[in-house]
């Protein structure tokens, strides 16, 4: 027992060398120094005073980004895909009705989530780049009486905003909670979750937060609340369990705290910083900043002739932006040439928009034209560069 | 929908103010500089070649702490919790029969998570700060005859180091896979996976190694892995299904790897350091200290009238020591007094220890005989100030 039979690795004897980069992929995105020097503090305990101070902070800057008033307010230890897994393992229950929107990954994960707890799932499906209208969610919802509706706001695999008015009254007409995935849109486009009757809403700290991947902020409503505080069953994961989370985030009221798990400390640092920086430029400021860079970067695009990939202007996400793979070329080169030459991100098409589309994200402090021009510069140079056959 | 009704929050003006601490709780405990400095690099991309390699390094620092050669071991984003999901969600299907040896607060969550997955769960219990024998062990098994036996290698809510000798080969005997919860002891204590035919094995960041909370490494036996990779549903979860993790960890031998979920990157780099460190000492070397120390501070503790709770002196976990509640005093109004006089954590009990313990954890850098001078101390000076009872 005392012998070791495997050796220290060499691998292990090299320093930790890690390059800059523009990360102008769809996330994550660059972290400002401050969020960094932020995360670098020194470690506190899971229940100390001064975290859970830190925690109420967190949820104070949650509820301006989100716009709600909903004290079952939290940052989830984990991704996107943790914040997706927590809202259907708490407001589902084995044999229930789930309807999921695919226009994009993102439904079909949802849907593929539902699944293996053993919901019912129906889909509505739109091409990759298309929209749901109100009345194809209506006819969906008196069809499959779904208790939950999963809506993506940002599609980042495809690039769409999807409009948010008027669907939370018609899944609360049907009896049915409204989730909406804001992973890649939160903070840079508007959406309001109070007055838009949305019950569940997350995103990541990766995105338009630019703090580093490991935190996924969440909200759930009063109506969300009393359907998952009324469950039969015990959702399927302990560490995803609600009544638990909301005790170790005090959101319930009770007056003192049980142990759950070991957050994330360094992370809760960072991703306070990220929520500091936000309230100090304004949600409504970098709302529109996110706008206006946005639509100089598509116009600079469809200078050089290429096409965007989402047709209608108001659909397009500010965020992330989709282009049309340029027709001759290999998208995979052209990726290849500006990483290799500006040392700069940009990425493929995900899950349905594989092959299809380049995919540019711009957000939070990468949200700048000095950026846009030199993903415009980039882009340019690379066209020329790279082999194009004939089409 | 461009006006926002609730307002920049007041606390987010005020700068993160995070205090120096000793972290001599059971978790997590302090994170060196040079750790907190590697966390603090500038972010890449979850699928950029050299985060790969990092994850490959990574890896390959896991096998030498587990002491073994899997190829399925990488490291989850979360935490300790989130590694106990991940082994039980893959290697058990509803329906199938699961057995925890609960003996503190981890083999009841352990079966809870269980539970929660629809498999029939039985328990062996021993008294807190107990420990199980092999014919115990094998009487369970041959009743229950489960396809899981979960057992914790190092109990931090009672301070027990379980013998795992012979265990695995029991196990094996009645074709049950066999699943070690090593989070406190892992690196603090003997413990060769291979050699002692553990199938799954996981532990956290913020222990022995040090790192901030937030990664868990684990690892898969060649027998597991042949289980879960023929399971006939899916396991609950998207986040922890083994098939995608393992293709996101380059495990699985396939040429290219698929976009599963962002990894938590800063976090990559701070376990990539923790366990350069480790590979620098050695981990016999870390074990024999660990072991010294503890030995060093049971004295002190004895020689000052204080008893340990675990009374077999070979069941005594080096890197979490519990002292019975010195009797007469409130163990609160301890812990208070020396936080606040020293900003020293020390905690009480959890789940079944509570109110019978004080629980001190000198985890990797922390262990020395320096920080065992100074919490005896703080101990002595604790019970001369506080407030004591006639008896």
């Amino acid at each position: 027992m005392s012998s070791t039979a495997v050796a220290p690795p060499a691998c292990l004897r090299r320093p930790l060398v890690v390059p800059r980069r523009f990360m102008f992929g769809p996330g994550p995105s660059n972290v400002p120094p401050r969020i960094l020097e932020a995360g670098a503090n020194p470690i506190l305990g899971h229940m100390h005073p001064e975290i859970f101070e830190i925690m109420s902070d967190i949820k104070s800057g949650i509820q301006y980004l989100f716009q709600t008033k909903n004290s079952m307010t939290l940052a989830l230890t984990g991704t996107g895909h943790t914040a997706m897994e927590c809202a259907i393992f708490n407001a589902v229950e084995a044999g229930e009705s789930v309807l999921t929107a695919v226009n994009g990954i993102w439904g079909e994960r949802a849907a593929d989530m539902a699944e293996r707890i053993g919901a019912r799932v129906n889909t509505i499906v739109a091409p990759p780049g298309g929209c749901f209208s109100l009345e194809e969610i209506e006819k969906a919802l008196s069809k499959h009486r779904p208790v939950l509706f999963f809506l993506t706001h940002g599609e980042s695999s495809t690039g769409v905003l999807h409009p948010l008015d008027g669907i939370g009254d018609l899944c609360h007409k049907y009896n049915c909670l409204f989730l909406v995935d804001s992973v890649a849109s939160m903070g840079g486009a508007p959406l309001c979750m109070d007055k838009q009757g949305i019950d569940i809403l997350y995103t990541g700290s990766q995105k338009v937060l630019n703090a580093p991947p490991g935190t996924a902020p969440i909200s759930f409503s009063d109506r969300a609340c009393q359907k998952i505080f009324n469950r039969k069953t015990k959702p399927v994961s302990f560490f995803l369990d609600l009544s638990w989370l909301a005790n170790y985030w005090g959101c319930d009221g009770k007056p003192s705290r049980v142990y759950h798990h070991t957050g994330p400390i360094s992370a809760f640092y960072s991703l306070r910083e990220s929520l500091c920086i936000l309230a100090e430029e304004g949600l409504e400021n970098s709302w529109e900043r996110h706008r206006k860079v946005a639509e100089y970067f598509h116009d600079g695009l469809e200078n050089m002739g290429l096409k965007l990939f989402v047709t209608e202007k108001s659909a397009r996400l500010p965020t992330v932006t989709t282009i049309v793979a340029p027709p001759g070329y290999d998208w995979k080169e052209i990726t290849a040439y500006i990483m290799k030459t500006y040392n700069l991100e940009i990425s493929g098409g995900l899950g349905p928009s594989v092959g299809l589309v380049l995919r540019v994200g711009l957000m939070g402090c990468n949200s700048s034209k000095a950026n846009v021009d030199m993903v415009l510069t980039a882009l340019k140079n690379a066209l020329k560069h790279c082999h194009k056959s004939r089409v």
